[in-house]
């Protein structure tokens, strides 16, 4: 299947590095695919960034039949375009394709179709510190047609952001709340899945927590309100007692490539890191004996965000006095130089355009 | 808020009432208006029926911020436009629209609004027995940004479908399975919305019971696979030893207006409704000791549907010989007579357009 190229005649103006916020501005070309039943996917089209028509009673607006993925193109100090991992993130999208009813891509074609993408926008890439091209592959239902079943028409979309830091004035350290009222999802739901209802359902405890004065919610399990699964749309890690601990994926919590990297840097350390359950009772209990040292949110927006404050019914915990600790700005540094190119990449993680 | 209306010049060919099928065609105009933040709902226009423009970075495409309702447009035999207690699902759309952090609507403008829709395209209205025009409002994010925070623009739309009955070959009992891998919601999820995840997020489970020779899915609850909820998209009820039973709202449960119609017919007949939590475990017992009389889902789309065999593990049950139970033709002949006019409205549901 070749991928027919039609490009911009109107090339928009870049925004300088220092205004760069988080997925507002979009570069100037996209990738589109049509998928309709009995023919697979079919037409792949480079095109101008712009909209697009939809029938008012396309699935996708009424049943949410939608999953997404997130990764980013870096320009290391040598010009080379470099992509972090983008094999786990369309490996990922066929897993929350299956859960969805959507289907499953040829993870080789897109993968090419990502790197014409990118080669042919590629002086979208900011290189200041902290920005890079935040590229955000996507698949709707489209079928005009609103009886509730899988949908038999899909479009499969790439679009790409240059993007300054997900939080605002760099890396420093946030305020969490342990979510009790709202959940996220629960064994057998679609927590594992990167679709649109996960994020939909997570706003209003958003809102109650910004309200409450803390940035994020670290979600609990939906069934016993005890076990901690994710801060925000994030992956959590905590350092107790020198051991890494990461909660494990259970089929509720979303397998990030960023905690995955992290896991595989911390060995590479020589650290120790166990993929467990752990209670907010049980992390409680060792906050309270001083063996919290540090916490930390991994994600492909924000990379690592240090964790500095928990707040959990009316107490509050604090770690690393609120600062960001050691191994937390370490385990950024690494990940973020060797996604730009600024560390040599010794476990294979880069794949260049 | 004046409403402008811009009338089709192209109206479409109207299909036989023998091949309408259930959300496939379109009458000829839409409802759209549009919210932004600090403006509140604005532009407000009547307009020919067809696609719409979005950014490919819109956010109902990635974060399913979306709700949506749906209602019955019927013609009487005396050739009287009305509709089916809209003010309720105008009130559902409300408390979707505070789980979804989606702005308020204003329930007369958007109920005079519908009204206008429905007088223009009245001859849309199907009047062969078991068809309606079916109408969708519905509303969804659209700010043209990838971060994950409450949208700040929406677009909210009403769309209009001549259908024929739900289930294709009319009122049948249905086979359904008991779900005990999928879950559909559990407490502090979005359960009690009418948002898009939530019907993306069953539709495994619903393909998964379609390859076990079943129609749909009787979902428990999420905590403790226990609890009877809902069957698909509808609310169940049971006629259990002379007592017609539906399971509690607790949160988890869309608070449906078939499903409280059906309580106040019952009502108004003398019959005893207990709305109540009841596990399946107690279900298969009373089963056994041949107390379970009826069985049937209740929902806009097929209106009643009665359950002739509900399968759970390896377990078969069956009921009433796997007939349609008298209550269970009574109710759907009621309410359906009602609906359609051909039922002198005792218990003032009905709206005149």
């Amino acid at each position: 299947m070749d991928i027919k190229i039609i490009k911009t005649t109107q090339p928009k103006e870049k925004q300088a590095a220092e205004k760069l916020a988080f997925g507002v501005t979009f570069s100037d070309h996209m990738f589109v695919m049509d998928y309709t039943e009995g023919q697979g996917w079919h037409d792949p089209v480079i095109m101008p960034y712009g909209p697009i028509q939809l029938m008012p009673s396309s699935m996708v607006l009424h049943y949410a039949q939608e999953v997404f993925e997130g990764l980013k193109a870096y320009k290391t100090p040598q010009g080379e375009v470099q992509l972090f991992r983008p094999e786990e993130n369309f490996k990922r999208m066929n897993r929350s394709n299956e859960r969805m009813c959507i289907p499953q891509l040829d993870e080789e074609f897109v993968m090419n179709a990502l790197k014409t993408l990118v080669k042919m926008d590629q002086d979208w890439i900011p290189t200041s510190p902290g920005t890079s091209l935040y590229i955000r592959p996507f698949i709707f239902a489209t079928d005009p047609f609103i009886g509730v079943r899988v949908s038999q028409t899909y479009k499969f979309m790439i679009i790409m952001s240059p993007v300054g830091s997900y939080y605002k004035g760099g890396l420093a350290p946030c305020r969490i709340y342990v979510e009790d009222e709202y959940a996220r999802t629960v064994r057998g739901g679609t927590g594992e899945a990167k679709c649109g209802g996960n994020y939909a359902g997570g706003l209003a405890a958003q809102e109650k927590v910004h309200v409450k004065g803390y940035e994020q919610i670290l979600w609990l399990d939906g069934e016993k309100r005890q076990y901690i699964e994710e801060v925000g749309t994030s992956n959590v890690f905590f350092l107790i007692d020198g051991v890494f601990v990461t909660p494990s994926l259970e089929g509720t919590i979303l397998s990030g490539i960023t905690r995955k990297s992290v896991i595989e840097l911390l060995k590479s350390w020589g650290e120790t890191v166990v993929e467990r359950r752990i209670t907010i009772d049980e992390f409680y209990e060792l906050h309270q004996q001083g063996k919290i040292q540090e916490a930390f949110a991994t994600g492909t927006a924000a990379v690592i965000s240090p964790i500095g404050t928990l707040g959990w019914q009316d107490k509050e915990m604090t770690f690393n006095n609120g600062e960001i600790g050691e191994y937390t700005q370490k385990i950024y540094d690494t990940l973020y130089g060797v996604q730009s190119g600024h560390i040599k990449d010794t476990l294979n993680w880069i794949v260049r355009v």
